[in-house]
């Protein structure tokens, strides 16, 4: 049993209660905390040393990572952020010293959106040092925006420039707060997510989720600039589109409107956002699966988006 | 710097925002969160493998205390608990088998409670199994119940019986939701916390944020039979009374309330819940410290409330 499989038996048949609208399986769980307009959200993510930052990060960074991440996820729900609990796990010999950089680096982003940080707890973690967030958030319930909504017709976009976020970008990204209460204030969102596995594979939960497929168009991937000098610079880089496809972390939005409004979108978004590039990658289909058009003809992305299309389709 | 002072320093300037009622430094933080006659209730604990429990700890267990813990602190404020989040922390060659269990545990104590699991994650952990869980609650904004309100002449009740609690009941402890919502519906309880640290500790906590100091009698305070005879079996146990001064995890409840109250609040309480003691352990004095009297006169306890107890006054 890989580790998917055993989240999927864990989550099949959770305990659930009246309050509970979206449970576990969007960016964030959606809650009727009995505020007469809006629904209550909240999000729990952990970074560890060893896997989502090394030894070496600058600890004011491990501290704004590992909020930003939450805060990526109340974006793409439509939210703003509320209140948010710290769990440290703390090694023996820790250095203190460390553990208030990274404090540093949460408070600062903290205050920034408008968060509050209001307790939470450190506890011995014998292997690593562990950073977990649980954040509330709330929106609106007519601005709500789930996986679960995108609709054949409808035209997908992605913010920024994706790939090779590991070289730095995964660390000090800045969430999507703002642009993702743009969009909601000024457009209906079908289906929203953040893009945190990779695009494949996170296009694919949005499918999923709302029992359609996709086709992505090659050229109109934004593929950063890292990505395309990692890809030059060999190793164990892949290669620039690849890379824009199945990196993870790049905390970019990626939604679903209808195709009516693509194009009064993308004005308004420059207009808005000048700095910040929108594309607009490939359309939903009826059709389940995920595909990819080129100049070569379509190929089916399978598995996490990426195994199968390293080989001749 | 020790743990205590780094916390501390961390807790002394964090972020707020309009909405934070209570933040770091009671059971549970309370919020604004827009309904309009209840306060939301945040919580997040997490339990170690080599801290919390052990490799030997059925996993049913570990779960049930994961959420226990988080439930005890709702109760604590008088609150009612709502939806939990679920971290995990896996060391590689996990048994998923024991991670099923685990929910077991936590399902069943969760589907006991009303609460809904609404999601979480699962994160690699190098050193060790961890389970996170964050926790809401609410509470009526009448009836929630800080730390800080005990009053000079008010008397101290705790719940249930102390010390011992590492011989298993730190397990399988029943959070004390039931006996706090009705102690809050019948009576003014003026400070309330659970016993997670130990009794003086604990006590500690409540009488350093309402700003007052108490005694205890103590032929009052209420020894667990474990305690008993785990001092008589010698070892490394505490004396019986130090060990329910002391030992942690007890998860009972101490509360002040009114002196007039407390004759009507006992009789009440054996007719409601004629199976779990309740004892009238001190009172509440305005010069601050903490107190023991027994047949021997009056000590001060101090350091964790057994350091200078163990040796004479």
């Amino acid at each position: 049993m890989d580790e998917l499989e055993l989240i999927a038996r864990l989550t099949r048949d959770l305990p659930r209660n009246a309050s509970v609208r979206v449970g576990a399986g969007d960016d964030c769980a959606v809650i009727d905390g009995g505020a007469p307009d809006r629904w209550l959200l909240l999000k729990t993510d952990a970074v560890v040393e060893g896997v989502h930052f090394t030894a070496e990060t600058p600890p004011e960074k491990i501290g704004h990572k590992a909020l930003a991440r939450c805060l990526s996820d109340v974006a793409a729900m439509g939210g703003e952020p509320g209140s948010a609990l710290v769990t440290l796990g703390l090694p023996p010999g820790f250095d203190p010293q460390r553990i208030e950089g990274i404090y540093t680096g949460l408070n600062t982003l903290a205050r920034r959106h408008g968060v509050a940080i209001v307790g939470g707890e450190t506890t011995t973690n014998p292997g690593a040092l562990l950073v977990s967030i649980a954040l509330t958030g709330s929106v609106e319930r007519n601005r709500c925006v789930l996986r679960s909504g995108a609709q054949v017709g409808d035209v997908l976009f992605v913010s920024g420039e994706l790939g090779g976020s590991i070289e730095g970008r995964h660390l000090d990204f800045e969430p999507r707060l703002v642009e993702a209460r743009w969009l909601t204030e000024h457009f209906a969102v079908h289906a929203m997510i953040d893009l945190s596995d990779g695009l494949a594979s996170d296009l694919r939960h949005v499918l999923n989720a709302s029992g359609v497929g996709a086709e992505l168009r090659g050229p109109a991937i934004p593929i950063s600039r890292t990505a395309r000098l990692r890809a030059k610079a060999g190793g164990s880089a892949r290669p620039p589109l690849l890379a824009a496809l199945a990196d993870g972390e790049d905390f970019e939005l990626l939604f679903a409107v209808s195709s009516r409004d693509a194009v009064p979108l993308l004005d308004a978004w420059k207009a808005r956002f000048p700095g910040l590039p929108l594309s607009c990658i490939g359309r939903v289909l009826l059709e389940r699966g995920l595909r990819l058009r080129d100049h070569l003809g379509v190929r089916t992305l399978e598995g996490h988006g990426y195994v199968h299309f390293a080989q001749p389709g």
